[in-house]
């Protein structure tokens, strides 16, 4: 019987299992030997925002900064950059490109799949887009689309094509030129042309379309997109959770609403505080203004069970492919709740480890060492990602797809250092 | 100059003003005489539902029928009759329709204009859609509308094509047909099947989407509609206001949101409690169910005011081209609410009174006699609508179109009885 190297548990769907012949550096299958077989990276998308990482990787480090490197990059795979037009632009034609190009590739480097949000949005639109026609609107925005994925194919293939349709026309707040251009030309019109730009600029790019508004009316609108012909590769759903966590059913439920129009789901935007939970009234999260919103023992011990029951649960569902939280610190978190792993000293909250001992634990295939039969063959269950064989110093790589059972093999022969 | 007949006051956009030459029995203008001028009919429809009159109509009044028909007719001009499919046809294959039909002759024998309450809807669906197949489902609903709409074309030529759509295919109350077809076929071709259907049974029909929904839910599907080229010929707005008043400032923001499609809007189920107000934390309507709603001294005082700041506010809406009250009296009304114009015993409350001081006094050329000049003219300013010139015991009809001042002609020669 052959020896099997095997993840300590899984949910349903997430898993393949191969019979690996690993043939040495002679090309022959290796035959009862010993060799250790490593999980080096989930499938699935473990995303995080990379935003507090953008000056170290600009060389222009904060004060523990590395370690916070350090420990963004033992959790995650896949970090979402900000693309925000009014930061990534303030003045016309003097774009930040280059600052967003030398995070890109810090976290490429790295191993990291990079994410770019949003490409359109009412929020942080430029404020120079005021002083122009809708027609200019429109043709500054596709220009800005196409220059971005352009500049960028290759490096970031997934991208948030538009954020938060739903409100974008009737968006009250404050003026601001995407929702005059919503408003007179119609969401549907507004997300063609988004996601028109983005498809030609990089044909190989995930263009997804992102919203907070996880009720109907993201149904119907995303409903219209698909009678509309157009194609949006993943339906992005945002859950700030700064008012508390909303519980397994509710999220499967709505997950479940989401899963019927058939196209993977991200978890875009997710976070839960590890403090005071924001009133249940409050209707934009923004308006929630505090001096001082302190992470506390029982809010982190609350933060890390419900991390992993949300994770758990999300996983658990064969649509969604991808979670992104939304911040590593509280240094600078957004509205500044405590919403981070790490505390904003950057010792790791009990969530952080939770999350780890989760994703990097009991979902993930340790160094496990055992022997190859007569035929060079073993046996590898585990998350759908990429693993290591070694052997004798030499290493080779293999895939394990979703629901993977087809023979894979790994060629020693291309020694490592 | 000439002398002018005209309306005590009107909303903007709602008017008309044109010079009448009359002519005489001779074919010749009727110069230098005593005519008088009434109006006969508002173009603007005030409708009402007519469920109460159907027995009346079938000949089985009830005690006070008379009186309230005489009331209703008094104030309405259209009439929303119920084709709700379960209660039409519970039985496959023998619906309602005779029953229906002297409803609908009844009324429009008595110069009102008649509409259909819905086609196509999960509430009321009939049971015995539960044991076919969608496909089956999807059959059955369009056999339905065709059949309806072409029984009633010429009788009924407005209808409620489909009702709350946005809701539809999420439905949780209760397992129904067309809940399923929603869910697997998606909002949008179920709307376009119950339009095809519709549309093709009468050409002339007037077509509405309608809904209770008026969030960017409802926005999101109109526009996901209208994208995918389905042509609706009105937007169908429910206000069951069974917990208080929304107010002008918020109705009318909730008009312009669904204006902007260039549509016209129809207020098509409005309805005003003379007595408590429902709590505001009830969401599903139907889950108030109480033992006794009593209509109220202070109730009927604040019901009046209500009704006509509400009729103000939407009539001065030049989208707006019809509001229908949701009941006449509240002998048999929704819920068991205080929400008629009328009380159980048939005397009417100040709200009736009050909108009838308003549709039928204010906004209403009542007999006007005056002199017209050597060519035989009037000058008539009024609310769009049918009028009748008299003299001499002859009556000529004439009609004023919103915004008109095109001069039209008035032939006595067709004197009548």
């Amino acid at each position: 019987m052959l020896q099997r190297a095997a993840v300590a548990s899984a949910p349903a769907h997430r898993t393949g299992e191969s019979v690996v012949t690993v043939l040495g550096a002679d090309g022959l299958p290796l035959a009862e030997a010993e060799v250790t077989i490593e999980q080096t990276r989930h499938a699935f998308a473990f995303g995080n925002i990379g935003f507090e990482l953008v000056p170290l990787a600009n060389g222009a480090g904060r004060p523990g900064d590395d370690e916070l490197a350090e420990r963004w990059l033992d959790l995650f795979n896949t970090a979402t950059l900000p693309f925000y037009w009014a930061e990534f632009e303030p003045e016309l034609g003097r774009p930040h490109t280059e600052r967003l190009r030398r995070a890109a590739e810090w976290f490429a480097a790295r191993g990291v799949a990079l994410k770019g949000h949003p490409l359109a949005w009412h929020t942080l639109a430029p404020e120079w887009l005021l002083s122009l026609t809708t027609d200019e609107v429109e043709a500054a925005q596709r220009a800005r689309i196409r220059r971005e994925v352009a500049d960028f194919a290759g490096l970031i293939d997934t991208w948030d094509a538009i954020n938060e349709v739903v409100i974008m026309p009737v968006f009250d707040k404050e003026e601001n030129g995407l929702t005059r251009l919503a408003r007179e030309r119609g969401r549907i019109p507004t997300i063609r042309l988004a996601f028109e730009e983005a498809r030609a600029a990089n044909p190989r790019a995930t263009l997804l379309l992102n919203d907070f508004d996880l009720s109907s009316a993201y149904e119907c609108l995303i409903e219209g997109v698909l009678e509309a012909g157009i194609r949006i590769d993943a339906i992005g759903l945002q859950t700030h959770m700064h008012q508390g966590y909303r519980g397994e059913d509710a999220m499967l439920a709505t997950v479940e609403r989401f899963a019927r129009y058939g196209l993977p789901l991200h978890l875009t935007e997710t976070s839960l505080v590890s403090g005071a939970l924001m009133p249940r009234d409050i209707v934009d999260l923004n308006d929630w203004q505090v001096e001082s919103w302190p992470s506390t023992l029982e809010g982190e011990a609350r933060q890390a069970d419900e991390l992993v029951r949300h994770y758990r649960s999300l996983v658990g569902h064969p649509s969604v492919e991808a979670i992104t939280y939304w911040g590593i610190t509280d240094r600078d978190a957004w509205l500044g709740a405590p919403i981070g792993l790490l505390r904003a000293d950057g010792t790791p909250k009990p969530s952080y480890d939770a999350l780890h001992a989760l994703v990097k634990g009991e979902w993930w295939l340790a160094p496990t060492t055992i022997r190859t039969d007569a035929a060079g063959r073993v046996r590898v269950a585990g998350f759908a990602g990429d693993y290591e064989v070694r052997a004798g110093g030499a290493a080779a790589p293999f895939t394990l797809a979703r629901g993977a059972d087809d023979p894979v093999t790994a060629a020693l022969g291309s020694a490592r250092a």
